[in-house]
């Protein structure tokens, strides 16, 4: 287990691949974004950038591509949410993405002893290494118990 | 058709109820964010909240509720992103979710003439009135063509 003391900044991993299909952006946008422009290929030809998937959409594949990651377990005990989540090019059908993410700073929590608060971005790109989605997640993290 | 000039500031809009099953907490979790706190109702009895939903489960919730309202369409040509996003209290099944929004500011691009950015607050809360998650959306919207 690592605990917060542990944690090396500026490591960055890389996911897996993730190709994402037409059928996956139409299903994904119908269930939980309901936006022409992600659920109907048709209509999509009238908006400026066509069919393209949800940002949500993006946000679940570099989720679902982080949790993937080959990683030694870290004491995470929340997560407290996220910021500056930055749709930056779409994301369209065919399109083949992997994950980046690394510690980028750390410090300890001013009201919870033995806690301490990490930053953690998160980048997704494309298949032309362009970087379509970046956020940060904070949370929270337990310091190595006393011996 | 509502413009950049038209939209009203701090003008709260309710959602529909969304009821939130044990299934649908573990589907979700199971294909986006596979952790044994929102996908296994036995190894979630060894965390300190049980099982939860996942956090991306509530942003998606979030944005159906938002997307259902009947509202005239406005003349929003881009998301640019999320801010200070907040998973604040945990979503359990069972619980009956509701969204509330409103516009928070409005400002002319400095960039893009003829073009202004929002900031839109996102909430939302269960049956008991808590805020489960509260966030905010950057967009870009088109100002009212010269006559």
């Amino acid at each position: 287990m690592l605990y917060f003391e542990d944690l090396a900044l500026h490591q960055p991993q890389r996911s897996q691949p993730y190709t994402v299909s037409k059928e996956d952006v139409i299903a994904f946008a119908t269930q939980w974004d309901p936006q022409p422009y992600h659920t109907d290929e048709e209509a999509a030809k009238q908006w400026p950038l066509g069919l393209t998937a949800s940002g949500l959409h993006t946000v679940a594949i570099a989720v679902k591509l982080i949790n993937a990651l080959a990683r030694e377990p870290a004491a995470v005990v929340a997560g407290l949410g996220w910021d500056e989540v930055r749709m930056l090019a779409p994301v369209r059908p065919g399109d083949t993405l992997y994950a980046v993410t690394w510690l980028d700073s750390k410090r300890e929590s001013n009201s919870k002893p033995g806690m301490g608060i990490l930053s953690t971005t998160v980048e997704l790109y494309n298949q032309r290494d362009e970087v379509v989605l970046r956020y940060r997640i904070a949370s929270l993290a337990m310091k190595r118990p006393a011996a």
